[in-house]
C-alpha cells in the first residue's frame, strides 16, 4: 500500500537520514543556500548525472566519489552552479569537500557535492567553508522542507513528496525534494532531485531502481531540449528500517513508489515555469519499439508550432501531424496514423477525423492540461513525455535573464 | 566568371524557359497566386521534396510524375498547401494536372504541382482550372519577379537571384525564385524554390548538381527545425544555350554558380522574418566527420536558450558552450573546444578565454550579422548552418496566427 503525502508541508523525516540549510551568503541575501544531507554510517547510494558532455566540477567530483564507494554525505548549494570554471572550479568543489571531511571525520570522498546557479563565476569556497560547522551541528530529521527550500534558484514553490511502502518485513518511508524550473532563468534551471529511504538494499540494486524509476519522470520532462551541466538525481537508502525487498510484492512495492516519487517531482519542475500555462503530455502508442515512441514524441514535444499553438488554444493539428511526420520514423505509414487531444479525435487513418469539429478542437485546446495521444498503428511499444507550453514569457523570461 | 545580379528587379529571363502569374482567387483577394513554368520541350528536371513523412498531395503527386520522365510544367499555387487533405486531396492534385495536359497537349505526367498556404483546407480545383487557360496563353521569357510575387505567403520580400556563367561553349543564366519567411506563420512557411538554366544537361547530373548545391544552402538553414509537408527544391535546365558540362573548368563554374544561387536563396528566407532581428551564421571546424559538424551546429542552431540570447543580445555564452556539450558527440574531449562569436574569442580549452571581458563579447553580440564559430579541436570536418534569433514576435505570430 502506497500513501501519497503530496503536499511538500507533509514531507517525513527518513530514519536514518539527517538534513540540515543555512545561509552561506552565497548570491541571495537573507535565504538558505547550502544543505547537508547525512545518509548515514551504513547508507547505499544511487546517483545518476548530466549526460552532457561539459560537465559542471561538482558532477565530475561527485561521480568520482561515488564510483570510489563510501559516499554517505550530500553537500548542496544553490547561487553557484560552479560550471565553465575550468581548473580551479575542479579544485573549488575539492577543497568544500576536503573541509566537509574535516568536520565530519569521514573521507572527502565520502562527500558528493552538487551546485546549482550562476554559470562561469567563481565558487565562493570561503563562505562554504565558513559555513560547514553550523551546517553540521544543525543535522536533524526533520528538515526536509527546509532543504528544498534552500536549493531552490529561480523555483517558485517547493517541490517535495513523501510516499510510505509496506513491506513484508515492515513499513518503509521515501521522501524526495527537487529543484528545477523548467523554462525560466534555463542557466540556472539545473535539476536536482534527493530521495532519502530508509530501506535496507545494496547499492547496485538501487542503482537499477533508480535508472527504472528515472527513465519515465525525469528522463521523460522535456522543456526546450537544452540539458544543464548540472543535473543530478540521487537515492540514498539507510537502512534504518532494516526492511529489505525480500519477496517479489516487496520489489513492486518499493519500485512503484519509488517511480511515482520520481514522477511527481519531475513533473512538479515542468508545472513551475513562469512561462508555463499549460501542462503537456505527449503519450505515443502503436510503436515498434520504446526509442521509436521516444522519438516521436519527443519531436512533437519540443516543436516551437506546437508549443506556440498550445499556448495560443489554437487547435492547429496539422503542426501535430507535421512534427510526427518529420521525426525519423522508418517506413512510417501515414494512414495508420491516429491522433487525440485530450477526448477528441482529431486524425484518423492518416487524415482529419470524419466527426471531428473545429469546436471540439477548440475545447480540447482550451484547457489547460493537454494529453495528446498519438497512435502509429505499427506496434506496441509505448511512451509519454511530458512538457509545457511556449509562451511570450519563455522569450522574455530567458531574453531578460542577466540583462 | 561568374556575374551576380542579387536584386530581384535584376531578375534575368532564362532561354527555352517561359514563365507566367494569374490571380485565380485562391485565397487573396487582387494579387496573383497561380504560376505555371513551361522549362520547354526538350527540359530536363531536377527536384528534391520534403523529407516530412507526411508528404502534401501535391509532393507526392509531382514526385510521381517526375519518377516517370517526361517533367516539363511546374504548376504552382499560393494560399493553399493541399496537406492533410486525404485522398480527396491526392485526386484534386491529379486534377490540375490533368486539366492543364488539356491546355498544353501533353500528358499529365509532364506536370509537376506544387502547393503552398493554409494546411487541411480543400483544394479550390474549379478557381485553378478555370485560370489555366489565361496562365497557359500568358507565358512569356521575362515574367519571374511576377512569378516570384505570386508564390508568396507570408513573405515579406520578393525572392530571386540571377547568374550568367561563361562555359567553354558559351555564357548560360541561371535564375532562381524562392518562397519560405523562416520563423513566421511557419503552418503556411513551406519553402520552394524554383531554378532555371538554359545549360544542356541530362537529368541524373543535373540531380546530382541539386543534390551537392542543397546540401550546402536549402539543407542548412535551419529555423525551429520544423519541416514542412510541403517543402520542394527544383531546378530545371532547357538546353537552349547549347552549351553543355564539358570541360572540367565548366563544371566548377556551372557547379560554383548553382550552388550560389541556391545560397542566396535560402539565406535570403533566413533573413525574412518578421520575428527575426539578426542573421546567425553558426560553423563548426575541428569535427571528425561532416556529420558530426552538422549535429552540433544544428543543436546549437536550434537550441531556444542561445536564441533568446541572441535576441537580447546577451553574451551569454555558457548557453552556446552547455548546447555544444549536449548535442552527443562521442568522446568530445572539453578541453580542446573553442568559441568565437565575430571577432571575440571567448572559449578557450573548454573554458573561458583568459583574456575574455564581458565588454568584448557584448560587442560582439550586439551585432546584427552573429558569426559563432566552434572548434571541436578533434579533426578536420566542418559545416555551416544558417538561422535567426528567437524573439518575442516569433511567439505571437505563431500564437496568434488561425485566431
Amino acid at each position: 500500500m502506497a500513501v501519497g503525502l503530496n503536499a511538500p508541508e507533509a514531507l517525513q523525516p527518513v530514519p536514518g537520514i539527517r538534513v540540515a540549510a543555512v545561509a552561506a551568503g552565497i548570491r541571495y541575501p537573507g535565504r538558505d543556500d547550502l544543505v547537508l544531507i547525512d545518509a548515514g554510517p551504513d547508507a547505499t547510494v544511487a546517483a545518476l548525472y548530466t549526460n552532457n558532455a561539459f560537465r559542471a566540477a561538482p558532477v565530475v567530483v561527485a561521480a568520482e566519489h561515488q564510483a570510489a564507494g563510501g559516499a554517505r554525505w550530500l553537500l548542496i548549494n544553490a547561487g553557484n552552479a560552479n560550471a565553465g570554471t575550468g581548473a580551479p572550479g575542479l579544485a573549488a568543489a575539492r577543497t568544500c569537500c576536503e573541509a566537509l571531511a574535516a568536520v565530519t571525520g569521514d573521507p572527502a570522498e565520502a562527500v558528493l557535492p552538487f551546485s546549482t546557479g550562476v554559470i562561469g563565476e567563481p565558487l565562493p569556497v570561503e563562505r562554504i567553508i565558513g559555513a560547514l560547522p553550523l551546517l553540521h551541528a544543525g543535522l536533524a530529521p526533520n528538515a526536509w522542507m527546509q532543504a528544498g527550500r534552500a536549493i531552490m534558484t529561480t523555483d517558485t514553490v517547493l517541490k517535495g513528496v513523501s510516499r510510505r511502502v509496506a513491506l513484508s518485513q515492515g513499513e518503509v518511508t521515501l521522501t524526495g525534494i527537487a529543484k528545477g524550473s523548467g523554462m525560466i532563468h534555463p542557466d540556472m534551471a539545473t535539476m536536482l532531485a534527493f530521495i532519502g529511504t530508509d530501506l535496507a538494499i545494496e547499492a547496485q540494486a538501487l542503482d537499477g531502481l533508480l535508472r527504472e524509476a528515472n527513465r519515465d519522470s525525469f528522463n521523460a520532462i522535456t522543456v526546450d531540449g537544452d540539458t544543464s551541466t548540472n543535473d543530478a538525481v540521487v537515492v540514498m537508502a539507510s537502512g534504518a528500517s532494516g526492511a529489505g525487498l525480500v519477496t517479489a510484492e516487496d520489489r513492486v512495492a518499493f519500485s512503484a513508489a519509488l517511480d511515482a516519487v520520481c514522477l511527481e517531482l519531475a513533473q512538479a519542475i515542468v508545472r513551475d515555469g513562469e512561462g508555463a500555462t499549460k501542462f503537456v503530455t505527449v503519450e505515443v502508442v502503436g510503436a515498434r519499439s520504446r526509442e521509436e515512441a521516444a522519438q516521436v514524441a519527443e519531436t512533437v514535444a519540443l516543436s516551437p508550432l506546437v508549443k506556440t499553438a498550445l499556448f495560443a488554444s489554437d487547435p492547429n493539428w496539422g503542426r501535430i501531424l507535421a512534427a510526427v511526420g518529420r521525426a525519423g520514423v522508418p517506413d512510417l505509414v501515414i494512414e495508420r496514423v491516429a491522433i487525440r487531444v485530450n477526448d477528441v479525435e482529431i486524425v484518423r487513418d492518416g487524415g482529419r477525423a470524419p466527426e471531428y469539429a473545429e469546436a471540439d478542437g477548440q475545447r480540447a485546446f482550451d484547457a489547460e492540461e493537454i494529453h495528446i495521444r498519438i497512435d502509429l498503428g505499427r506496434g506496441d511499444a509505448r511512451t509519454r513525455k511530458y512538457t509545457c507550453d511556449f509562451s511570450h514569457e519563455y522569450v522574455r523570461i530567458n531574453a531578460e535573464y542577466r540583462s
